[in-house]
């Protein structure tokens, strides 16, 4: 017996009158190759969720479609091919709209700033893309979290000798009209903060980086306001959200900050 | 050396001109006690998110404040106080506009279906609130996980016996013009779904249970669908979003649904 | 149709020869009250672990008994009487050999070092305790992490100024021969690091807490060898392992250390 | 100045006379490349931990160096070389003793069992090796994570009609004698279950699973019995821990089961 002549449940018609916002797949874990600024591409595993609107007269979506264009498109997803991917779930699926996001560990080679030594450091990042019948239901927002240190300006201003750091996270999401780099992003965040982390330090880069970061001391609202002036400077981006969170090396919890902006207009922004 | 004869770097003046939407403490593990519907309150543990609207001219806000206002409320913290909390943390640092979020396990004892068994469920529930100057300022989202089971409609169709069938999460959130306890959302969850779970079943009980899951089969989508319907028909909701995942036993991933709605303001609703 | 009328698969004999080592239930959440040094006892929530030794000739365990155990004795459990909690699983479950596994967070009062300001601390702790026929059979491990700072020597002596820190977790479990609080192993850990942690410091405190952690540079190396001198020189703990985790501020990874060490007996302990 | 002149405390003698039993890093994220039956090699992601014993003399160990080795092996990682990395950590950090532990996703393409569709499914796998002087120091274990499907016998046995069933884990450990794949322990695990899970199924496919499941009950105490008895008769196999974890479909919690057995020598066997 084949597939069309058995029940199709969720072709029938739904008498409650309720569109679905978003239903598919979730939790679906995936190799894919994303591109890479240094190496043209690189190998990585995706958490994956694919949804897609369902009208209100439908009972149900057919989630296996979803894992047959995911299986199509595994070899290359980038930020360029989403809308392709978008594109093909509406019309698959017979949906008005169709979203797609994956988050993924993201390598970069980092060389140690004194010894040059290199090695490679993680960044974990999301792609969330959506796609309509209409410009305003189309969306993409590219995150990058980058582990950065921060060192408190208070403890270094009270204290007589040395000062409380740690590691933080910097979460940046951006929306943008033309191509930025993950490594943009990373740039942004560690320049906001006390200082970059390293896979790999000899002795003489752990003192270089020990004296900038003393050098360097940022509140978690000094981290987001240094990144969101970086962002307001960038005319690609036109909405940004900066998270940052300290573990807090003298606390068990962390201190946390946030801004996120949508940018007005070009054209009313010309005063400023 | 008192602290105010110290630097306060955190009151200086900040020149990025840059508002913080939130700036707070994170991540803070806290015993509370919460109101409960059976027994009048209920000890739990929560993980706790405290942040302020810090404006532009200052550099900092002041962490400990936060800390301190949690250790005056922590004997007794519930959904008819929270108000009173923001309202310190708002005079205590100054700011226009306060956050705070609590995520704790909460207990409601269940009866097994039919052999009357007692045990405690878990369900993790979220207080989400925020008040400042103004009305719109103001805000409260109650949410609560439920898990549940799901029995396959296409599965038990299509097969000559048997059906797939799973533990899921429902996930109700809420806001309303008049009170709603954890146990009606609770209630809401568990009548939307093939079955609800019980932590305690007698074989008599899981014969039953067996039974009623399979007689009430369920997509994803129809529990989200169950649920805004019955969140429809409750006239205290003002806005709801209804998530459900299914932890496919077939699948090595979910399904996943979920509707949201701000309900149109009753006037308006009249002519529907 | 009661139980008894309904065929109970589980007793029955299995052909397979294969005794099962434990079986039982896990992941179970559970609103638990423990000893407390200071108050008597603390309301928690506990993630707990039952299971049996079962033998080869009986098809399965009965699950449903665990939990009617657990409910039984949830008010009151504590390192005094899990001995009779496993007492009790071993006769209802027909078992030669039983275990708990208790994992909850624990909460300890904590003052500022010099504002004396108070906060709650958070400490996860676990038991896991054993019983069987024989006194080899039983067993009881006290587990308690300790979140601290470490402040590293070697970045201290190479650099002009400053000395990067971060949060580090300190694990100490224990077997022991006379009542150990959980204070006690929270007092090693701390002891053994750069600093303690505190939910909540003044000015005046941070500036102290800064001072004392640059006074007190600590490998991850010594963190661990100073809590095992320690555990060494108390003679109720005839076993340790002592894990420290270095949360590396300069890196996206962990430094990581681990002393375990059954002491000699009594008698050959004595020339020491 | 370069390292060499610095102070290096980590070479410092250390007076407390306490052996460290692993000292090293943990957390470390990293693209690695892993053999694949299929298809010769796989990229994928490891989350690894690299440690060597500390002889009581040494204050410590010199953390850079493990990068250094990974960096150098990452493009080529499998269960052939990493007695040559062991090696390598032995030589570069002066060590009796060097351990290593792999944590990764591994992707094998399945085909549903009618329509032959094609996906990938994920099995998280561990490999932990150590190597020291003596072949009683060194050890290879291999670890693997299968998730599958069980049906509960006793709810089939007493129900009129349907069967509870879920999303279990099936977790083996061997040490072995001849070469196993990954995908040798995973096909014990789906054999030992109720059924295998797929990526994609179409209805067809669903329907043949959930009539192979009902026909092919499974209490955790069997599935772990039933890979225990085929590791039996594996003479590679060695040493086995296996552990079964099903999500119950009708309560919160899991049912656990795990059998632990280190084979007798071949020739004390032959008697049985």
């Amino acid at each position: 017996m084949s597939d069309r002549q058995m029940p199709d449940l969720q072709s029938e018609f739904d008498p409650r009158n309720l569109e679905i916002t978003k239903v598919g797949v979730k939790g679906l874990s995936y190799p894919i190759v994303v591109q890479d600024r240094a190496n043209g591409t690189q190998h990585t595993v995706a958490s994956i969720q694919m949804s897609v609107l369902l009208p209100h007269h439908f009972r149900g979506t057919h989630m296996s479609r979803f894992i047959e264009i995911l299986n199509h498109y595994r070899g290359n997803i980038s930020a360029d091919n989403l809308q392709e991917i978008l594109a093909e779930m509406r019309r698959r699926l017979n949906a008005d709209l169709a979203h797609l996001e994956l988050e993924f560990p993201y390598f970069i080679e980092k060389q140690a700033p004194i010894s040059k030594a290199r090695g490679l450091q993680e960044y974990i990042c999301r792609f969330s893309a959506s796609e309509g019948a209409t410009a305003e239901d189309s969306d993409f927002v590219l995150a990058v979290n980058v582990p950065v240190t921060t060192l408190c300006p208070c403890s270094k201003e009270i204290s007589d000798f040395g000062a409380h750091n740690q590691r933080s996270v910097v979460g940046i999401q951006v929306r943008y009209n033309r191509f930025i780099w993950i490594e943009d992003l990373v740039a942004v965040a560690e320049d906001s903060s006390s200082s970059a982390l390293y896979p790999l330090l000899k002795r003489r880069d752990e003192k270089y980086v020990t004296e900038y970061a003393y050098n360097n001391p940022r509140f978690v609202e000094d981290v987001v306001r240094e990144a969101a002036l970086n962002l307001e400077k960038n005319k690609a981006v036109t909405w940004y959200r900066v998270e940052a969170e300290n573990f807090e090396s003298i606390h068990n919890h962390s201190a946390y900050a946030l801004i996120e902006r949508r940018k007005e207009a070009p054209v009313s922004r010309q005063p400023e």
